[in-house]
């Protein structure tokens, strides 16, 4: 085979700036460096690495960084830079530095959640504005490539529901409930002692890291700029070792998941208003259902599209050399496009659907009830939900357990067709001032039946 | 929020031929129809259907399909269009129609994996000297967006292997021998009265269609063109119940998988040779590898990247509606293109690796044996394994059956490290001739452990 032409070799180099160099900035520069004749080859002109913004050019890194291309000066770099990378974190100087690097005329790839989470639209806006490519695969789901088939392979066809185990934190976590039996602090505790959690678990236990790859999913599937304040969000702080032992028991397992879908609310008047619920809570997934498989610290997003079915897309949702690669697939589009003298397939929103309130979704529930152990106690529990419209789709009832001296007490699991949040609440109210009810122990959402 | 601007209008439409108007091609004409807008949204320009090549006019069919833009001659219309669409299947004429779209500067979207398997090298070359795009989403599975990913989002990154299970019959098939205890023949029974297997299933079930999705995958993962005279291939033929389910109760499913990876060979003198390996045969997955999963006619893609990890993408492998979705997404990428004057992220085969022989693949074995019931004869099988340096990772041994009057025979079941399809070869023609062996019921692969 003879060897390739390469129109690398004769197009001007374009010049890269990386902005941070924690652990995945120092990935991406050697990425940069070990596969530069692979990228040269895919992108068609070479990649220069023109300088590396860092806090503080002293300390000391890892030799692949080049000293010399460390600056301290990162609103100058991303004035002489075509392509930007932003690996910095968090909302400034990031927001303004890339802000400026689209003034200027550069593409930028950035990992940056928080920030499309809270700015996406005036990102998105400056970008279309400046004619550039704003991308962030590594945004959503670490390495797993969701962001681009959700963008570009769907561009055909409706999402109709997206349904995302996006935290690995919690899901390591729930994972461990479920396998090891541990309680949620012990969990946890673990989690932290392995790396996957941080010192101050918050944003991963009560779902505000989910809820920001929700809102930029959301954003994606449906063609609508949804931002963190969208989204409805509830962590897995109040999800029991009991809990997860009840879901086994009914055939299910419990995942925190990121839910964006279409739907629509009705108005006294009759009138309906289509649009789409974004919400982040602990739900019960068929044991059978593609993301119960999902074990440890993994991520799985799950689409379900009008022409295309039903899709899945598993992986890695966090580390270092995942984000990297990532983050340089982004690169290799960006700059191919550059070499081409335009920009990628366009970030639309041209939907601008409704964000609906989360009480107007529709799920079904299953509930845990303490009873008394004694004839008719169903009969009072199934005519209240009868009453509000929340019709049964299956009910257990067990003695409340082994090895107790209680036995006078029942447990009664009901499971729920479709409702809404607001009939369900009302049904809990009611359920809760039976005589014959001791105790409703937990309510928990159904999905992906 | 304002109108978004519609650079779409002022464009000159993109001229749009679909060669072929079966199933998959009719959703793809109902979907450019009723998504026009949608669609000029994101590519930047109107498509505009310009002909809908047919073998005859005058059949009758769906009502999207506007008749004036029936004909039946291929060749004048893959000259007047800019993006032309093959969905015809088979080798001729869509083999001479594409080559003759792309010579006349077309981009050519197609699904056709036969044709891409044997003849991809000659299509991609042509497109390469054209400056245009070859886009095939559809002809690997389906609808699952894989090659997207791994040509662009892993661009970054190095695969190592590719493990999928591509043909929904076969998975089909196996899955309900698992779990209803079916024989191949009443499984491929029932999938042709679902309308899941052919009336001849020869193609999907000795491994003819995987082979040549395989041949696809690997030329894309490992950068090098591969056809489907390498692929090592066996079906499913000789898949028992009895191998169901004792793959079952040694911790493992039987799929048929499709695989490409990196590998050596050794040559007398101790120098080696790195390349890739390609081959679809059936082999048990450990039941708690994410492929083990995938269950029904669904397909699933594996992939080991140096960077990202372990990455999965889900979804399904056929029918009118999924195919459709991916051949859109294709359109629109390359539509996108032509509006900014280039192509997408070139197909490069810069990495050209040998395609090595099937029989240099190391991998792990399940061997299952009836023997002797006395003591000593798993003595005697491990020092004919020891001999060729097979090294045992476990052993089971259980009387052959319930219910049988065979009493004298047991069953050894024997899973091997990695070894090499040569020694193990080997191995078991001398574990057959013992004495002490009554046969070797089965030899299967353990993959993705």
């Amino acid at each position: 085979m003879s060897a390739p032409s390469s129109p690398a070799d004769v197009r001007p180099a374009l010049r890269v700036a990386v902005l941070g160099c924690g652990v995945v900035g120092t990935e991406v520069v050697r990425l940069l460096t070990t596969q530069a004749d692979d990228l040269a080859s895919r992108v068609g002109a070479r990649l220069e690495l023109v300088g590396v913004a860092v806090r503080d050019v002293d300390v000391p890194r890892d030799p692949v960084v080049d000293r010399a291309l460390l600056t301290a000066d990162a609103e100058g770099l991303v004035e002489k830079a075509d392509v930007v990378v932003e690996l910095m974190g968090g909302l400034q100087p990031a927001k303004d530095l890339l802000l400026r690097a689209i003034e200027h005329g550069a593409s930028v790839v950035t990992a940056n959640k928080a920030l499309l989470a809270q700015d996406g639209p005036v990102l998105y806006a400056a970008a279309d504005a400046a004619g550039v490519d704003l991308y962030f695969e590594a945004a959503v789901a670490g390495a797993i490539p969701i962001v681009r088939p959700v963008r570009e392979s769907l561009a055909g066809d409706h999402v109709r529901r997206v349904l995302g185990i996006v935290n690995g934190t919690t899901n390591y976590v729930l994972d461990r409930m479920a396998t090891e039996g541990l309680d949620l602090e012990q969990a946890v505790k673990e989690a932290q002692s392995l790396g996957y959690a941080e010192a101050d678990p918050t944003a991963d236990v009560e779902g505000y890291d989910a809820a920001a790859k929700a809102a930029i999913l959301a954003s994606l599937a449906f063609h609508t700029r949804v931002s963190l304040d969208d989204v409805a969000r509830e962590g897995i702080t109040s999800v029991t070792a009991d809990d997860v032992a009840w879901a086994e028991r009914t055939g299910y397992v419990i995942k925190l998941l990121a839910i964006a879908e279409r739907g629509e609310t009705a108005a006294e008047d009759g009138s309906t208003t289509a649009g789409i619920q974004v919400r982040v809570h602990p739900a019960l997934v068929p044991a059978g259902h593609p993301l119960a498989g999902v074990r440890g610290a993994f991520n799985a997003v799950f689409v379900e599209a009008e022409a295309a079915g039903e899709l899945m897309f598993y992986g890695r949702g966090a580390g270092g050399q995942p984000t990297a690669s990532a983050v340089l697939g982004d690169v290799v589009s960006v700059a191919r496009h550059r070499v081409l003298g335009g920009r990628g397939p366009v970030e639309s929103s041209y939907a601008a659907l409704p964000v609906l309130p989360a009480s107007a979704a529709r799920t079904r529930y299953q509930m845990r009830l303490e009873v008394a152990d004694r004839p008719g106690v169903l009969a009072q529990v199934a005519a209240v939900l009868a009453g509000r419209e929340v019709s049964i789709e299956s009910v257990r009832q067990t003695p409340k357990g082994e090895g107790r001296v209680v036995t006078d007490v029942a447990m009664l699991v009901i499971t729920t067709h479709t409702a809404t949040e607001h009939a369900l609440r009302s049904t809990v109210e009611a359920i809760e001032a039976l005589d014959v009810v001791r105790r409703v122990v937990s309510v928990l959402r159904v999905e992906g039946a």
